[in-house]
């Protein structure tokens, strides 16, 4: 019996940057949470603590900042940028993946913002010598819906005990992750349209369950984005349940819940085309 | 010797509710958090486990929802209904105070609604037979000043490393609560101008220290809203760093910066007229 | 109508530091999260700007790390230390206050540490000219108790619909803080002994509520302890509701329950000596 | 172009069960959070709305809750049956993963404990048609070294400014999970077995960088245990950075370190024996 050396990564996550671009007087705010992680030739540290193949990830940090200093435009580009410095800098790294958060801030003044909600852009690259993957998407998207939400016609065994509705909240947060056939996108132009997509899928469509909920937010995505090849959704169910007020001898028609935390449903799911390209080494 | 029951109170914390209302296919949704605290002759059940005073925390929580069932409204009303109803319908309650923190939702549809950001608005409701006071709050603003914000001219000892800075990111998370001189307020229009009149004056104010800028806004307040008794704020001064990139032989014109998330400054401060009137149980 | 300053403070929050001590190759950790907060004759800085008068909160945090150079000791020593600082070096300061938490790590080797639980020490010392005041206390300690629990007997009005039971989990997470009538305490001792009869006393008296379950962990800390004067309870109520198996044909004699994360009970209490010295500013 | 409906899975996630068994007047607690998660042939729910397929995830709660009314067991069992339960039952799942974090709880009392910390004992069990595949794990064990750890010998670029070190402190929260061979298991004596390999490891190993440490400590555990086919591990690097204190005069000889949160190095790697079975659906 051997043992072996598995699959694994390294780096520094959750580099907090916040970039001011000045011209003038009115200035433009990004603010990113960056994590960095390579995978390579890292055997000898594991097996010998031999580091002279390692990038520390001090400088992982440091690397963020100094590309930072020259602007950070989309963020698909950033993590572009950084993902081919640290696969083109170092032999030892075969690939790099560079993970983005970004904080949205919402402008008050020239000099003066207001943090514009939980939502977050993300975005996701990868990059080895063979090419470079993208995987834009967005987080913390909480929606609910008062109507348009019915769920019935389920499987009921011996421990059912959910009443059948046809009028219930349905109120959810989106996290949305879409990767791109290739990189000869308008980031921006791209994640704006797509949102939009999601936010009115989700508003208009008449839902039988979240399961198609979700997946008519991602259908409309890939009839209408040519550039996304795939895209994935996570969608817990935060349960709002009707306060039984008859011991109270009162009645409550759909307008009072109680909105729990746990448990909740978690729906998760993928859609793409037939004809996409290989995901490779996207996700 | 003799032990002596001091200060106490006890309620149901957090519940959790959302009402819909619904006018033909348009929705309204109200999204509260309501935690009650009830004081006043309890020392039976501390001392001898006897109950017969004691409302349970769970006839307060369905209180809620039962109360949520005619309506809400604005929360200081709310407030004030139920922490009226626990002093008047209960003779051992002595004093209610409601805390309420309502989760603001964006229309996106008729029956759908995005969550609209971190800021919450805020009541407390404080109810005893002598009166009702009411407070007001906005809690979770996070706001950031990239330019007009000095600090200088401090007390320098033999710890003080600290460079004086003519320019920096002023970033905070306001938490402001106001004290209202009475109940014959319209409370929407009022928390709508005083949060206005934060924002602006935070984005407008010209900064030399985190202090001036607390007061400033409280002043802006007070001197424009008469209703307005007394205001109290607690603004942590989240820390950006500069990031030196000299030794990677770079410059860095207060562009690049790092945030950290701990240990960060803290600065609270009250604002309140000459002739106000006692805050009696407000706080 | 004259804008007056009232009631403020300023500080560095949640300092976090770890001072290792080695004697030989045995190793003592110590790791804490200190909080300062300065009050005294700032309305310059409010009211202009002028911050000749402002020790920095980054001097604060310094002060932090070079007091912890000297040794750490007791919590509530090294918090009298930092205190007295504040206000012995600097006129403009009136009151320091110092809020210390500690996070206990268990040992497993002479240099190799486990952290022993979400279970925290606290301290927080006030100092001003006219004297100290020192406050202690325990957090996070998470409690259950899976019988000797009862609560029966409230009041009953059109909203409740609680069952009474003589048998319940009662489940809550303590804060306890207490006063010490002076400073010429044996802290390390008094600490243990004051943690132990909490958790005795929770574990042994028979609760008919959780108000007398406070009630007697806060009598058995005066009696037992001469040196506390006075101290403050916070009890969460953390609900487990017995799962209601009938619908699937099976009994459920309180085994099964569901832990509840909201609503929660909130129990907050005080008790006291009728000869305890006055409480000053330790509060 | 076709849309596919590609890799999906839907359960209740998080359901908070607490289990009390009393043989006489001592009682046993098992405290459990249970996520289940289905993927078979849900395609009609997503595509139409037809649920007549679906396994509402309230019945998934309500099966967790009915399996727990005839004990727990170790978790291990738990998840093997609830997993088997939901393939076996119902002809459209295909596939079944049961994820358990346990919460130990420790005696204070015949009927009272106290949480043991912030460590937590792991399972996730797959079943299908073809098998059933368990994962053991323990998570959130935080752990420190004060001594014995070095990191130097790397590579240097123009980004670089990290000092090389031969003792810094080690710090992290450990996240292992291990794959067992087969389900012919004594799971207590393992996991008790494992936990205490890792530390021993983690302690008396001299460590030349996070990665050594983590390939030693999974070493252990695979050298030991022929149960264990593969081990996986997430190690942050929570830095605790030497506080320069020559600005202020004193030497500072590691003895007062600053914790960050933030960034934090972030170390992933998997161990296995060259004749492990094949992983299959364990992940």
């Amino acid at each position: 019996m051997t043992i072996v050396l598995g699959g694994n990564q390294y780096g520094k996550a959750e580099t907090h940057v916040v970039r001011i671009s000045r011209s003038g007087a009115r200035h433009e705010v990004k603010d990113l949470n960056v994590s960095v992680a390579l995978a390579g030739d890292f055997a000898d540290t594991h097996i010998r603590g031999d580091n002279s193949k390692v990038v520390p990830t001090d400088t992982q940090k440091n690397t963020v900042f100094a590309f930072a200093r020259d602007g950070i435009g989309e963020i698909e580009d950033f993590g572009i940028r950084l993902a081919r410095h640290f696969v083109n800098e170092f032999a030892s790294v075969y690939r790099a993946r560079v993970d983005i958060e970004e904080q949205p801030w919402q402008r008050i003044h020239d000099q003066a913002f207001m943090q514009a909600g939980s939502e977050k852009r993300l975005a996701t690259v990868t990059s080895t010598d063979d090419g470079v993957w993208v995987v834009a998407g967005i987080g913390d998207l909480v929606l609910m819906k008062s109507g348009g939400s019915e769920f019935h016609g389920y499987i009921r065994d011996r421990f059912t005990t959910l009443p059948e509705t046809t009028d219930r909240i349905l109120a959810t947060a989106v996290e949305a992750r879409w990767r791109y056939a290739g990189t000869d996108v308008d980031w921006r132009t791209s994640f704006d349209q797509v949102r939009r997509l999601l936010l009115d899928t989700f508003a208009n469509h008449h839902s039988l369950s979240l399961q198609q909920t979700l997946y008519a937010m991602g259908e409309a995505v890939l009839e209408a984005r040519p550039e996304v090849a795939e895209i994935r959704m996570t969608m817990p169910n935060k349960h709002h349940f009707v306060v039984d007020m008859t011991p109270f001898g009162m009645a409550n028609e759909n307008e009072v819940f109680y909105a729990a935390d746990r448990p909740y449903g978690l729906i998760e799911g993928a859609l793409t085309r037939d004809d996409a390209p290989e995901p490779g080494m996207a996700w």
